[in-house]
């Protein structure tokens, strides 16, 4: 699947508030109603229902059309997209580390190298 | 290290631009000037620099005071608490997964339990 730049960024945007990361927490443990999302924050049902947007937006849940109470639904599987990002810049950083080890090695081997052949002469 | 609320959300918020996705994916290969990271992208010296204290203050880069040029460096460990956060709510998704199995299981085999009784009756 491929991952749109500007997608990314509504990703880890929607990742970048306490709140919004406290509501996927919550429905990492099971579904709920935008009601049930507000309980545990003194914050109004407008506040609620903008961050269930973004997050929406960001693809990070789902709302159910069938049910009145449309509970949201996380997604899990794109934070994967975020996780995948960050192991591929974790992968760059470890061939760096791997090039100078082989830098090192092959400037290793080249002075055993002249060492060896010093001392045939 | 105990990750604190908003130092989660300043990284996750310095993570959702494509330039400073791109600035870590370049140091990711090896420690570079402004000068340096600015080149691949058509915006002004001012604008890296802003896009660099937005990465410096998250954590994810840092600066050496010691050159005069005052490279930059990933920390690429910083990205790990990210990937922490993201593997937690993945881990307590498998986990609701597991009580759904398990609650399952338990009500297949208190049916199957009665289907023996009736059975041997």
């Amino acid at each position: 699947m491929p991952v749109l730049e500007d997608e990314l960024s509504r990703m880890f945007s929607a990742l970048a508030d306490p709140t919004r990361r406290a509501m996927l927490g919550r429905l990492a443990a099971s579904d709920a109603t935008v009601n049930e999302l507000a309980e545990p924050f003194a914050l109004t049902q407008q506040a609620i229902s903008r961050h269930v947007k973004v997050l929406e937006k960001a693809g990070l849940i789902s709302r159910t059309h069938a049910a009145q109470s449309r509970p949201c639904h996380l997604e899990p599987e794109r934070l994967d997209i975020a996780a995948a990002w960050i192991s591929e810049q974790r992968q760059m950083w470890a061939e760096r580390y791997d090039r100078l080890d082989q830098h090192l090695e092959r400037l290793q081997t080249r002075t055993q190298g002249r060492g060896t052949q010093r001392g045939t002469r």
